[in-house]
């Protein structure tokens, strides 16, 4: 029951979108990335809709936020389930009086599909509050160790009323080159990807590590990117030890499996276990943060799993395609007291309802293994590209449908991406000159071969 | 259709409840600030009924955050209408493909209700994210005026990357004791209500000035009160000229209208007003967060029009009971360019559905002139009940229904609140030793009357 082809009426965006522009802007002053508005009664599935009629296939998907696909008749049931009204209508405050069906609605949701390894979730309402709740979690962790376990003392609680040591302990939080977390204060002191995001605003003088800057295909080029990782790695222990010896003790260390925003960068496997170690050896909080990776996009249902690790993360953030935000953790991160890691709603149980229908889809239409199949075609089909027009296209990778390709250059970029998108794919990008593709967890073969067409008639008229 | 009175079955919390609470800890382990279980079903209006089918009046509405009661019709037909459904099934991002009827709905929601000489709207999903990024376009004013409105630098954009000045400048807000503005890092570090929310975790070394402590009522006590305004706004001076002079410029104040979190402290219009000159002189942004207080909880829409300035605040944020998270800025404030204030979702249409019929039903029923007369009713009843128990209770105190009474010490707070409770009304603290009262925008008198009989019982009791 999907549509079975893109569509287009018109270029994008349309007469109707930019007339709605105009209404937009006058009341936000903030719609310069806007590309067109959507019609969300008529998308389905893989298809975007817009305002003017013109049907897009979507391989962006609300910022890689979609799971499965427009108005999916398992969240239309859901929402139309009278059962579920009530949470819709009434949000609760979960930290002082949750719905009583929210810990099995968790149950069934988030532990379900728990990464293997951590057990425990805290329920957040975006990316930004859980990579925010995660580092506090590593602070009162670090903090606790410091104290030989013991709780704040009276001096901890009366400082850092006023933002002072040691209540207020000048610890830091470990990021890489080109790595995207989220734009509030703390996420933002460690992302680092494009300087429109950070311009102007305060940040913490927090270490900042390079990130590999591997050769694609990782496997061809092994040795060479095996001693960038090194070189990484040694710079990540000179960071910890140098800001530990300053008082300014590296309490977490936060990345991305792939770094998304900064322009899909991978590293290998060795890169991520080597962290792990590394965390340990300085007790350093390793946080992953899948708020783009999560939710099967990259052919496992976490992007970490394909790491294959000795032992698990010790915070896993989510958001976007999970619906919800949050984190799992492991129970060494426990806060102990009330209203340490609170807020007024701490989550969205309207949401979760919508994530325990998307992760029954998933499991029940085996859509990890759907995303790997479609995944490795599409990163085939992007190989051949590049070697169909080397001097345009390099750098094919991906993991699962998780995929990118470089560009030539920036405006070359921008210029595919507007013709795409007129001609009825709506793709992304990232970094200075990456495509990325974020199709849904339903993106079929098939779909993927209308993209490619696409691509081709693209590249003759240029 | 409301229920007439408050039923109880068991002690709160009851055997339900706590078996939930064993189950939801073993997922989250983070329960300690839970009350109970709320079966949201069945509450209505305002009573809340929990998991063990107790019915309590509720006046402290899940973290002040519920308009119009539960299980409002007009909520409940909001999302019934089929028309609405799309919205709630896909979620888009509002920065890049937002819903065809946004802005018309933007405009009923949000502009139909914006504060005086306050005309544009950014909508976030939360107050922490909508206090974040006023702070942000406070520090983009500022750096664009010390730039003499030029765009950034190439030095600029190179630097914050490396979270190093003049990119990311060292530049400050400033925040008032007993403050509380919200938990990530940027909002956390201008709230001083509860060392718990702030203990080991990294904040800004920001300003934070006295906030007036004054006797009540107001009108009696003017002219102590006056002097100890006068000395707090000569700190706010002494601070701004300070951090200035050290490099660290004071970009923004941010300050609540009545300090809720931190036990409902006012301040006199004369202060608010000084304030908006000392901001004007020094080139400050004037940031109101009206994440509690507005949404008629204070008899007028948005409290800070109790203080008749002579123009408006820069910046006024929202969340909590206007469902969707926000803040309102004037023109000088717009910030140019695509992806500076940005983020994936930007907030949430489903949310604005709800809250155009909130809305309407305020508007329709005259609610703000409710909310003014059953506060009056409200206050003079806990004027009259600490004139009957002077021992007990003072400084009663309160704009609107959104109304405060100080009890003796912390633990018969504690225990008021508990024996309140376990007879059917749910109130909430604030502070050291403060019962607040923060009942929906329905409450009437009876209601009123209902609470008090209850703290007669109670009172009997000790
Ligand atoms: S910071 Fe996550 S919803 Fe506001």
């Amino acid at each position: 029951d999907e549509y079975d082809k893109p569509s287009m009426k018109t270029t994008v965006p349309g007469p109707r979108s930019k007339e709605l522009l105009g209404k937009f802007e006058n009341i936000t002053k903030n719609v310069e990335h806007v590309l067109f508005f959507g019609n969300y009664k008529k998308s389905k599935g893989n298809y975007l809709v817009d305002a003017d009629g013109n049907r897009m296939l979507d391989v962006f998907t609300q910022v890689a936020s979609v799971p499965i696909g427009y108005n999916h008749p398992a969240l239309v049931e859901a929402i139309q389930d009278p059962g579920n009204l009530s949470v819709f209508v009434n949000r609760p405050a979960l930290g002082v009086h949750p719905n009583e069906d929210f810990p099995e609605r968790l149950q069934n949701a988030l532990i379900s599909v728990a990464p293997p390894g951590l057990e425990r979730v805290q329920t957040m309402a975006c990316g930004a509050c859980s990579v925010e709740n995660a580092m506090k979690h590593a602070f009162i962790w670090k903090r606790k160790q410091d104290r030989n376990g013991l709780q704040p003392t009276a001096e901890d609680l009366d400082s850092c009323l006023r933002n002072e040591s040691p209540g207020s302990p000048p610890y830091t939080i470990l990021s890489f080159v080109g790595a995207f977390h989220g734009r509030s204060c703390g996420a933002l002191s460690c992302s680092h990807s494009k300087a429109v995001h950070k311009v102007d605003i305060a940040a913490f003088d927090w270490p900042i590590a390079p990130f590999p800057q591997l050769k694609y295909p990782l496997e061809r080029y092994e040795q060479e990117n095996r001693a960038n990782e090194l070189r990484c790695l040694d710079e990540v222990v000179k960071l910890i030890t140098d800001y530990n010896s300053r008082g300014r003790k590296v309490a977490g260390l936060i990345i991305e499996p792939i770094q998304a925003e900064g322009g899909d960068n991978h590293a290998t496997k060795f890169f991520f276990q080597k962290l792990r170690e590394i965390c340990d050896q300085f007790k350093v909080a390793f946080i992953v943060d899948e708020v783009q990776t999560g939710c099967a996009a990259s052919g496992k249902f976490w992007a970490h799993e394909l790491w294959e690790l000795p032992s698990p993360p010790d915070i896993v953030c989510f958001s976007k395609k999970m619906l919800t935000g949050g984190y799992y953790f492991k129970d060494e991160f426990i806060v102990q007291g009330a209203h340490r890691i609170f807020n007024t709603w701490m989550g969205d149980p309207s949401k979760i309802i919508l994530l325990e229908k998307v992760v029954e889809v998933i499991q029940n239409n085996d859509l990890v293994q759907n995303v790997k199949e479609t995944g490795d075609y599409l990163l085939h089909k992007l190989e051949g590209l590049q070697d169909k027009c080397p001097s345009m296209f390099s750098n094919a990778r991906g993991a699962g449908t998780f995929c990118a390709i470089d560009v030539r250059d920036g405006a070359t970029l921008l210029e595919i991406v507007e013709k795409m998108r007129n001609k009825g794919v709506n793709v992304g990008c990232c970094g200075v000159r990456t495509i990325r593709f974020r199709p849904t967890l339903v993106f079929q073969k098939h779909h993927a071969d209308i993209m490619f067409e696409t691509f081709d008639e693209v590249l003759e008229e240029m």
